[in-house]
């Protein structure tokens, strides 16, 4: 059994890509639609409410290109649509909370879990109970890091930068005190900080990607309800933005690989109101 | 001559409360219409045509409200709508550009002037055309500062505080270097950060807050074209946001006196799209 349609992927920006990368090296026979919405990015600081109401303008925006499977690449949409059930309609559809949770208790050994993610995201405790709900006996320790994604997007990442070190060690030092020997990194723009957390938590910190952690639940997913491709062509990656083409070009490489070819149409916001 | 219509005023979240603030202080019997773009907040990262598109969707929506006089309180807005003439339509209209342009040449003695706003305002090179096409010889230096925004909306703002201390340190170092006598802070975010940037410029540097400017601006545009009102209530405070009543109710206080009254209705997205 097999099914050639593409995979849908979406986030309030370009964090997303981090789980399209993982995709790609998984599942490179796989044509993926990415859909970010840029025009209105971040989601992490607004209202449960709103972020639902565009969450379901992205699926459905998603689901007009006829894809097989949808994956919310956005930790704060995943943790604002935990518990509502059927999200992707009769469309598959993963976020990011429960693959990330999932990967996060595969690795722990002491059974102490950080969590760090956007303000809405933590407020949420959907990852906390997403663990609690597989292995009750785990603890978790949650920070909202509220600056993270404002230093990813300004390129503010280099581990030896004094702003990156103090946030980092400002955010991270319950977690570290906890002892905690795995991290969900619950947002798709943590990992371009992954040198400076290393850094600060120690090698033996485990760091979950959601983002990767997503993709990869998506492809066991798949391959149970026979989903995958059965083209050997390398697959294509067509993007849409709300905001400008331009824009998004001059951003995606730092969250996609050079090697990676895509094409990027923009959408206007007013689309998603149809 | 008098008019008893309000005064519309817009920003993309709540900074432009900076702006309501000093209205409030020099035009105390005013009614004031304020609308905060707060489900697209913040706009200072976005491309220009997207600003440009949500700008005249701002104004729209305010002059539904039948309002004598547009404030854009917003440094993004105003750098990307300078040079379009007539942006209010028939309604009197400023932004913060020219009134804080003109407040800094007032200022300045040794013809240096700083300027600080979000990426996209300095991109627009729209405060250093200002400054220049009043006084051609005054000399700017222009500094993007991504960070601040994302700090002041996270409350931190402490002069004391490391990040706070090398954010100002980094993004005002040429400034400072300049001799500059003057600086306009050009997003009306960023009178926040007061304490913090003139502990590292010093005394002697004269902070322009760009929302305060263009208040000042507005009153002197109404005394001279009969639009103040007569009435010698006190004026009224509505205000509208795209996202929860409850979000801008909770953060409000950060940029408004506390004895200031308002009430705020959420309006959707959508109804700017109409």
């Amino acid at each position: 059994m097999s099914d050639n349609r593409a995979v849908g992927v979406f986030d309030s920006g370009l964090g997303g890509l981090t789980c399209v990368s993982r995709l790609k090296d998984i599942l490179p026979h796989e044509n993926l639609i990415y859909f970010g919405d840029n025009a209105r990015v971040p989601y992490g600081s607004r209202s449960k409410e709103t972020i639902i109401e565009y969450a379901k303008q992205d699926v459905a925006f998603v689901k007009r290109h006829d894809v097989k499977m949808i994956i919310a690449a956005c930790g704060t949409v995943s943790s604002a649509v935990t518990g509502m059930k059927n999200f992707g309609g009769d469309t598959p559809f993963t976020g990011v909370v429960l693959p990330s949770a999932a990967a996060a208790l595969r690795s722990t050994r002491n059974g102490i879990i950080g969590v760090i993610g956007t303000s809405a995201t933590i407020a949420s405790g959907a990852y906390e109970k997403a663990v609690k709900e597989i292995s009750p006996a785990t603890r978790t320790v949650n920070t909202a890091c509220p600056l993270f994604v404002p230093l990813v997007e300004n390129g503010i990442t280099d581990k030896e930068d004094i702003i990156v070190k103090e946030a980092v060690r400002r955010y991270l030092y319950d977690i570290k005190c906890s002892g905690a020997d795995t991290l969900i990194m619950g947002c798709t723009h943590y990992p371009h900080l992954t040198e400076a957390i290393r850094e600060y938590l120690g090698e033996g910190v485990e760091l979950i990607s959601s983002g990767a952690a997503a993709a990869e639940y998506a492809k066991e997913l798949m391959e149970e309800n026979g989903l995958l491709t059965d083209s050997r062509a390398e697959g294509e990656l067509i993007c849409y933005t709300t905001d400008s083409a331009e824009l998004f070009d001059e951003n995606a490489g730092k969250f996609l690989e050079k090697s990676i070819k895509y094409r990027v149409d923009k959408i206007s916001v007013e689309e998603l109101y149809i």
